[in-house]
């Protein structure tokens, strides 16, 4: 429904959904965690709020409670006879890998920080990260978290990165490339995958400390280290250059985590470095190319992570954005692949002009 | 769209929705309390980004983080160039009090402590309430919460309880009642509008010593001590019993406090008080006769804030429960009054079977 068209009626209650909406989140998540959705899932629109409170040992009170929100909330829906079902809404919460991670990273990661993302946008700052410690940034600090929160941090980015990789590999390696420079590499995936799928590419991961001995001690595990180069740089200090020589420099996912004069900066960095023939890759999800609204609201809300628990300055960026700010860098696209093997991924091939 | 109808992408989209629904509150929130959605509304349909950059002195990044997240959330619409407008959502945002009453309730008494419902549902406490202090329920602690959270409390209770009390004075005082019990009075504001409405009028609250307090000084300054009585009891003690020789008893909003035990054994302890032409009133605002998906939704989350700050063992009830209850206490409802004066509630008249 567009917003022109709606009725007021509906809007208003559009708005109360905004106003309740945490607790609504509380109330699905719990059923789900509870093993409530799962049960009457199980029951195939035969169950009611008797069995589940007999056969889950939960209180009357409680089990009414979750089906009465579950149910406002979309992801139930109750027949006269007081039968339960799990609707679409509701499958997706129960058994959809993507809307899980989403869950988890939101309730465990960012919803006791985002409650002062008002003080984030005033001061630039991820204020919300003090509830787990007092770091600049998540980075410093993601080894340290709970490891419940690490957990559902990990699955998260994991989900949302690796799923373009194999077309993104085809588009790399054609033509082939001698020396690939994985800038960002963080625990070396995408550089292990390089070396697995060109037993003749060579790669450096540039990286901070902490990431490069993660990435070195994956690619020992995997034999690669006689392939893999590391080179420490902190690409925040613009006195720090990205060193000459690669046939492609790539990024994957790593701009986002930087604020757009910032991302100047690193692209001009990256400029520097290269020459006519340098390829430059840029992996990201833009959220204004996407298929399906699902994706686009999920990046946005993504965003407000990035403020309120990351960083406080960066944001996933729209593809226009982000071509203004490759120009901005002396570079210019030359190829645009967007949603690679049906991903959230859009891959931006640079020269230098 | 009714659920069955719903395409699997819909759904898929609802349930994002919900997973991230605790950041988007935050930036709808956040971008009204910034004035950045009062400054698109007076703008009318001609604000751009850059405006509200320097007209509110606020970060580029900011400004646009907050207008995508709010554009997802369907509170904006931005069109092709650039110029943004507040939706009909939005508008209810801004401008609703009650839309705004339940958002600033939400954040200011829910948000922090809705975190562990999971919990609160297994335990049969509202574990939520240990962000503000360590009472059995929030009763005990309303005088002592911060003062920002006292006023969302006390803004979120009276917008709902005081516009069914002219239409409902009617009903009560037809036929002329000579004395009325006045069951958790609480401030003492339905008594001391009976004895404006009925000069002849007496009344009796009954409530805990603390409210009986606040009724009594404000029975004082109004000069209603000589025809407002007051009356000590805990109606979870069974033993204190309501004393006989009312023509009416009045509970208002006040059997929503309890769990469906506790208001048969009240409603039981008021049957024994009353004769068979005693009329025994209960205004509540069920969530099943609402005429607004809106106000149905609104008191379902209303619920979750009991199980979690609250009592944790209360919520709003269907009428139908309501009326099942009545009737194991011993009382049969004689006359249902809907939705009253276009407000939330119903007013059950009841009798002694």
């Amino acid at each position: 429904m567009t917003t022109k068209k709606m009725h007021a009626i509906d809007a208003l209650h559009e708005a109360q959904k905004l106003a309740f909406s945490p607790l609504f989140f509380q109330a699905v998540l719990t059923i789900r965690n509870l093993g409530i959705l799962d049960y009457i899932f199980d029951k195939d629109g035969q169950a009611t709020i008797e069995d589940i409170v007999r056969d889950l040992g939960l209180s009357d009170y409680g089990v009414r409670l979750l089906v009465e929100a579950a149910e406002s909330a979309g992801a139930l829906s109750v027949n006269e006879a007081g039968l339960l079902e799990v609707t679409k809404t509701g499958f997706f919460i129960l058994k959809d890998r993507m809307t899980q991670v989403n869950f988890n990273f939101v309730q465990d990661v960012c919803y006791e920080g985002a409650r002062v993302l008002e003080d984030c946008v005033k001061n630039g700052k991820p204020e919300g990260l003090k509830v787990f410690g007092n770091w600049p940034t998540v980075y410093e600090g993601l080894s340290q978290l709970p490891d419940r929160v690490k957990k559902s941090w990990f699955e998260f980015d994991h989900f949302y990165s690796d799923n373009a990789f194999p077309s993104a590999l085809k588009i790399v390696f054609d033509p082939k490339p001698a020396y690939i420079f994985d800038i960002g590499g963080n625990t070396g995936k995408w550089s292990m995958l390089c070396c697995e799928y060109d037993p003749d590419v060579r790669v450096k991961i540039l990286d901070l400390p902490g990431q490069l001995a993660v990435s070195r001690e994956n690619a020992r595990q995997r034999n690669l280290l006689e392939r893999i180069d590391f080179h420490q740089i902190n690409l925040l200090d613009t006195s720090q250059k990205v060193p000459q020589g690669a046939d492609v420099i790539w990024m994957s996912q790593f701009l986002d985590c930087f604020a757009v004069e910032e991302i100047v900066a690193i692209l001009k960095n990256v400029c520097q470095a290269a020459n006519q023939n340098t390829r430059i890759y840029i992996l990201e999800p833009f959220f204004d190319n996407q298929k399906y609204a699902a994706a686009k609201h999920s990046l946005i809300g993504t965003s407000l992570y990035f403020t309120t628990i990351a960083n406080g300055n960066s944001k996933m960026y729209s593809v226009e954005v982000m071509k203004n700010l490759v120009s901005q860098a002396g570079l210019v696209v030359s190829q645009e692949y967007p949603l690679l093997d049906g991903s959230y991924h859009t891959l931006l091939e640079c020269r230098k002009t």
